[in-house]
């Protein structure tokens, strides 16, 4: 917990058509990684396959796999062998028809750190993803690693401000989303655009609203509609890395595959936050209609 | 209610030296405005005095009126004779030895439709608030008006998802925040420009997180401090306008006064909201802890 230097890389990639390229290509990257001294890896979210929400599928839920299994074995591996904190994005087979969308971190001595089931679910064309997750039932709890106490939230949790908040209060010292959000190809370039600048705003702001530094990982690249009756997605990659006052410290574009590294000092939490001491002035009293969903 | 295009302005201004005086640039600028057909006026924080609070001083509560009081009735008759709605912002005497930093709203038929108490109350060097002002105790409460609900926050508040979303949850239309914040002139450029972006960014983080437009105004101009042995404020403007994906409408600078005129489509918050159904998904079961101070 007193370390505050970390280099971090995050893996924004492109659909390699099977699990057994894709886990091959994370592997290529986290390699590469650690040549650059990352000592935290953060991959995108459903990094073994194509992101198969774009339709529902009873024969799609074989894809899921249990936590521990095949997938957080090899990252394991990769993690104890190379002396790194990995954050991966798994489908998880809890039980027969209960499945969810969850986060794994490998500790760098090849333990598994801590899981996160994804909490808040989309459900919107093309994003079907209410029809796959099951809600995550283990709250907002960070994980502890040899790099610090990791926020990990996934993809769209990253628009609400409360998931942010609750890892900040248990401790979090850094916010880590991995991302699969695209354009619609029948949105206007205005619209895709403002999404975009959106996407990243919302997650900058959780970034200063807590003096946290926060990183979102993002896949990239054209999907086609497995059914060929819609659009399919196109993914906007733009993985970024920002600091606690939210200033954007790497990012990527929304063009091609890439290993972004950034250099984070996890002690600007707490210098920005006697700067702007949030957490001090924060009014518990008045807070209890957020657990309500609308005052009518 | 049905209402949903909306001319809004706000008054960008500098301290002109008395009460008198600057009620008077108050009144031309909300003039400019009913000319140029703004059905809501926007002003800034304790617009009636310079920024009193750079140093703690009994004899300063002095400065403090009633609500209502002679502000009200001014800013009342100009609302009534106009016909728009003023947002205005007042250092409130609620009783001896009890004051607050209190928003007025004045809807276009002069009455007095609401006000709001600050809730969040900062202090740091330079901004002494929590000597003057008592924590408002009336809660996160939208003022209904004739141009719609008016989600009314103040400065400090800015910083504070949850205070955004409370109001977006008690169905507040529009986010509103008068505002005093400046760079002290002994931080470099640097600083100064990361403390200015994430200002905007955090902002427009709410305005995204609950769909809905927000605007925020903010004084311009070098204060001295009052004892002379501080280095003074740099308030720095850079009041805007923001739609409910955060895409800024206008935006005034940092060197001027500034009437900032913007149109605004309230429909646009059921359309993004319809694209990104944030309050669909909020795990209302798992905020508890945002109720607490912190986890340990």
């Amino acid at each position: 917990m007193s370390r505050t230097a970390l280099t971090l890389a995050l893996v924004q990639q492109s659909d390699q058509g099977t699990t057994e390229a894709n886990l091959d290509d994370c592997e290529a990257a986290i390699r590469a990684a650690a040549i650059r001294e990352a000592q935290l890896v953060l991959l995108q979210e459903l990094h073994n396959t194509a992101y198969f929400c774009q339709i529902e599928d009873p024969a799609l839920f074989d894809l899921a796999e249990p936590i521990p299994g095949p997938t957080t074995e090899r990252l394991s591996a990769l993690a104890r062998e190379l002396g790194l904190v990995i954050v991966g994005s798994l489908f998880e087979r809890r039980a027969p028809g209960l499945y969810h969308n969850t986060a794994v971190v490998l500790d760098a001595d090849g333990s598994l750190a801590g899981i996160y089931r994804k909490m808040h679910i989309p459900d919107d064309p093309g994003y079907y993803e209410k029809y796959y997750f099951t809600p995550g039932d283990l709250g907002f709890n960070p994980v502890d690693t040899a790099v610090g106490r990791l926020g990990v939230l996934v993809c769209w949790d990253q628009w609400f401000p409360e998931a942010a908040r609750a890892m900040a209060l248990a401790g979090a010292q850094l916010l880590l989303y991995p991302t699969a959000i695209g354009w619609d190809p029948t949105d206007g370039p205005e619209e895709q655009a403002r999404q975009l600048d959106a996407w990243v705003t919302v997650q900058r702001g959780h970034a200063i609203a807590n003096g946290l530094a926060l990183a979102s990982c993002n896949r990239v690249g054209f999907e086609p509609a497995p059914n060929g009756h819609a659009a399919g997605a196109r993914f906007w990659g733009h993985s970024f890395v920002c600091g606690p006052q939210g200033e954007i410290l790497a990012q990527a574009d929304d063009q091609a595959p890439k290993l972004l590294v950034a250099e984070l000092d996890l002690a600007r939490t707490e210098e920005v936050r006697r700067s702007w001491p949030f957490l001090r002035d924060r009014r518990i009293d008045a807070y209890a209609d957020l657990n309500r969903r609308y005052r009518d």
